[in-house]
């Protein structure tokens, strides 16, 4: 029997773990500097809280999960498994409300599945990395989320421009141009203009009964990205009005900010998803062509679906598998990390190996990441296991080094070589 | 409809992550000083991998994973959830085999899944942390084991001591009193020792073929844990007086370590589990009624059961939820972790809250976990937000502040207060 894994699914090696750790701390640190507190959901959910959340579609591509224990054998299932992080959140703020305290801000950064068809960068089970606010309608939680799109993707080292804009500017912008009713066909085809192009969302606009001359000049307006011209534009709509002045608020609090990245008003980025009422952001990389790596935007209310009225909120999400791809293809990974061996202590006989595995314990002792090869055997076949490892030095113990008390130290890279006593050994590693 | 959560399922709030988060810490970072390298297997597995591994009961135990996508509506399930790191790992290293270097060290920290009936401290979905070598049969490594053992545990402040065994040892015992037909049984049974006693042991073995005569002896026999008496008893039996080298390898690697916990051989741990072949472990708290919460053992071959013969390893297992509720019990977990909110911000008016975001933003990036309340609203209500997410500094700003470019810096615990610029502010902070 040779053995696979499901298509869609993969195995993390250890550099690949590596990188991935690298990437979570640093979306990790940054929420956590900014004062937003960890939970975790179970990967099992009950799937009357999942089911009817995602659209038909997103029901289509829930996993269902049986089991064969007595009494729920030809039963239907009961249990799925998490398909984002939201519906859980949302669930988890219900279920705890006496609990928390508002205005609640946390992450979360857990696997998520959907039985989507498996193809090159679109797996059935992959991280999402969320921060949301809620129970304050506060538009200074707009700015600081911004501020830490920027912050994470300096320390990453991706260049990005941050793109914001308003879903009341946009519904003004429909209400102008008298497609009010029209909404959701407008949002969903502007939504492609990276994809299709002006033409392309003239045609989709078009096909959902806007008319091709309003398709035309929408293109025309939404072209401008002066947020001066829009608060004209929208002088006589009141929805349209309040979108630019919480863009004004918005800005208001990044004034005294210098970003490393550059923050647009951009008044194509409609966020197709009908659940955004305010602020909307997506990020993308300036130097690679991927799509966006990051979104997120403004909700009136998260958790009415689970029957909790009242709790405005405002999230954003990192994509975390497109970040990686990102990275890599940038080489942004740092070439080796902190946490990888330093020293391979090598050995000639029994009972230089003992002396060398008692020596090890000794620089373990002091925090240092270290290994030894299991046997005394051929000396090439111990240097050769310390370089598939990366590991840059070696430390060798022979009779010679048991009767001086010393190990031969050796830095793989440059070969130089030196005596030492394991207090110097220790000093050395250590700094 | 009133959300809810499955049985034997958990929604861990930002504490519960917290505590968690500081325990798998913990064991990750020995486990990476000694050399250990991380991996992640799918959570979703082929079906075809996990059954017939965990026995009668385990197939049972699996959850199958079924989709709505075309196709596949009414298809058998092809999908189970991960039931242990174990069998994931061989599956593993047996589809990277080339891309290894061997003996390959790895751990794994992630969670399974069992449709366990749920029960207090069981649950459905729960955490495995594992540390493996495969393909050396150097007994250095069950040393070093012991010795990860001793230092996690030292480290989390948990008492305990490490119980080590042979199999092989146990095989000679049973060769010398001649049940060795009835070797399972005689194992099972004096693995439940600590719960039903000598009556009951000596009970199991006669109920399960072994005469009550020997099953007495055997007993008494068992309670000596003299090694010196089981190198006698076993010098005939050429297994048994292998188990008996291997501890004395095992204990000659020791020799030069210091221990924070006692390491036991102790002849009555058994670890019923077939698969075990040489050295076996089990970590138990000498404080607290917990059982093991820890254990371990050298098998003669991970992959066979997947095609790869030849493929020696011995690992430990680090029982988290066990350990989380031990620490509990003991109150061994920091009143505060570093990663908590050092300083909250409070404005009384519109400027004095644009004055204090900015500030906020400085701190933020000088590296300081802080945060502000989003509105200028009531003081009181702003310092209970303060306390109630036991952030133990507040930052206070109104119109004199603004105007002398200070803030209000309280200590809530006490009560003391003083003017800080933002510069002193955050030096203080970062001290």
């Amino acid at each position: 029997m040779k053995p696979s894994i499901p298509k869609g699914t993969r195995d993390f090696g250890p550099q690949d773990v590596q990188k991935r750790n690298y990437l979570f701390s640093i979306i990790r640190e940054v929420f956590i500097r900014f004062g937003y507190q960890q939970i975790e959901t179970p990967t099992l959910e009950n799937l009357s809280t999942l089911t009817g959340k995602y659209g038909e579609e997103g029901d289509k591509l829930l996993f269902k999960v049986l089991t064969n224990v007595s009494g729920e054998e030809n039963a239907p299932a009961k249990r799925g498994l998490r398909y984002d992080l939201t519906v859980p959140f949302a669930r988890f703020v219900v279920m705890h409300q006496n609990e928390l305290h508002f205005p609640f801000k946390r992450f979360q950064i857990q696997p998520v599945w959907r039985a989507d068809r498996p193809q090159k960068g679109r797996y059935q089970e992959f991280y999402q990395c969320d921060a949301d606010i809620v129970g304050s309608p506060s538009l200074m939680y707009e700015a600081e989320l911004a501020q830490i799109f920027d912050l994470v993707f300096a320390k990453l080292g991706i260049p990005v421009h941050i793109e914001v804009n308003n879903r009341k500017v946009l519904s003004g912008i429909a209400e102008v141009f008298g497609i009010s009713d029209h909404f959701t066909a407008m949002t969903m085809a502007i939504d492609k203009w990276d994809k299709i192009g002006p033409d392309g969302v003239v045609r989709e606009m078009t096909q959902r009964g806007i008319s091709a001359e309003i398709a035309e000049k929408l293109i025309e307006v939404l072209g401008n990205n002066d947020l001066e011209y829009y608060r004209d534009l929208l002088k006589n709509s009141e929805t349209g009005s309040l979108g630019i002045a919480e863009l004004d608020t918005f800005w208001k609090y990044l004034s005294g900010y210098n970003t490393t990245n550059k923050i647009i008003f951009s008044p194509f980025l409609a966020r197709g998803l009908g659940y955004y009422t305010g602020c909307i952001f997506e990020v993308k990389a300036t130097t690679v062509e991927m799509g966006s790596i990051g979104g997120g935007g403004r909700y009136a209310n998260l958790t009415e679906i689970f029957g909790l009225p009242n709790m405005p909120g405002v999230g954003i999400s990192f994509g975390a598998e497109r970040i990686f791809d990102v990275m890599e293809t940038l080489n942004l990974f740092p070439s080796h990390f902190s946490e990888r061996i330093k020293v391979l202590f090598i050995a000639f006989d029994e009972p230089s190996h003992l002396y060398a595995f008692n020596a090890l314990s000794k620089v373990r002792e002091n925090g240092i990441c270290s290994d030894i090869y299991p046997d005394p055997t051929k000396l090439k076949k111990q240097i050769k296991y310390a370089s598939d490892n990366q590991i840059p030095f070696v430390a060798i113990a022979g009779e010679t080094e048991v009767e001086s008390n010393q190990f031969m130290f050796k830095n793989l890279e440059t070969g130089e070589q030196k005596s030492y006593t394991l207090e110097e050994l220790i000093s050395f590693l250590k700094n």
